[in-house]
């Protein structure tokens, strides 16, 4: 399924059916998180796969009582760093010297540049920015799971500090971000399902300068 | 091509060799950055599709000197609103009601709810809060990219009070974000083109609370 009919067929699913979401699609989107482009190559986030019941109960009792998030299958949860340090710069950038058979010195002056740049940013600054790197991942997660014809919610309408509580983030140096349930729609009981998408015109979306 | 495949095809561009992107793909990548979804469905952010090969310099100028810049056929920068404001929310949804043939009074409650939630967090998280959008419909662009077998570069390394300068952004109330080059690889003259891909590895990546 081309991208843009995949976009065109998902919507913001309202009402899920509870059928599970197969493992190879849950993979699938998975890796397409995973592939994301971020900045420096750093992707300072991970991902919570979330089954659990009972936690996915809980999950729900801190966003909204949104019945999507125990309705749905697999819960997702972005978890972004809540900095940046120069331990975790180089042991990314070490890896990737030592995937691509380059000496790890071949990096050390873009680190610098990077730490001279960020360091003085302060850690709330940090924060934001690994957080927006997960924004572009959340997206091709979406993506994915519409390609496969996989429903998802995507949500920031949850309180961030609970569901760090939840999954222990704050001992791992994490903040939540976005969540993202997978499952089906439930067409008979979703209030959204029927109702026309809508996008900003095209004029009013695009300034072309020629 | 499968999202995945047209993932792992893509890379940050170094080098790109001036040839011209058609218009039917650049459409398609723009109709992708069009259908991301947004929070509310506010899609806080424009793109200003730049062909202009003065304007293209001048963006260099203030990009580090990425030559990405000036040897792509189209630079997209997404313009994210600098703020929030109660008439801005409510065109949008008047809006989707219109399009939805639903009365406008129909999102009444929800637009005082979100307007009660936003107005006291204050404009810089506002302007956050509505960058971090344009990351998703960023991340949906350079997917529909790489399935149309165009190259880009995602680019944050830009000096984004300069660009705002250069498109005269504040006066339309809204602030630089990101930039994309579209075009094609110098695949003789670009340096990273064949360098691994390297991502952080399953098990740090994912999470799995069963």
């Amino acid at each position: 399924m081309a991208l843009i009919d995949a976009l065109k067929w998902r919507y913001a699913t309202k009402k899920m059916n509870g059928q599970a979401v197969p493992q190879e699609k849950v993979d699938y989107i998975l890796e397409a998180a995973k592939l994301a482009p971020s900045s420096s190559g750093l992707q300072p986030y991970k991902v919570f796969v979330i089954t659990n019941q009972d936690l996915k109960e809980k999950i729900r009792a801190v966003s909204f009582d949104q019945s999507q998030v125990t309705d749905a299958s697999h819960v997702l949860v972005w978890a972004a760093w809540d900095g940046y340090s120069i331990d975790k710069i180089t042991t990314v950038f070490d890896k990737t010297t030592s995937e691509r058979g380059i000496p790890s010195s071949a990096m050390d002056e873009y680190k610098a540049r990077l730490w001279g740049m960020y360091e003085p940013l302060g850690q709330e600054w940090h924060a934001n920015h690994a957080a927006k790197q997960a924004y572009i991942s959340f997206g091709l997660a979406i993506a994915a799971a519409a390609e496969q014809q996989v429903d998802t919610t995507p949500m920031e309408g949850f309180i961030p500090a609970e569901v760090d509580k939840l999954l222990g983030l704050s001992e791992l140096g994490l903040k939540s971000v976005l969540i993202l349930p997978l499952g089906y729609r439930d067409e008979a009981n979703d209030w959204l399902v029927n109702l026309k998408k809508v996008r900003t015109s095209q004029e009013e979306f695009i300034t072309e300068i020629k």
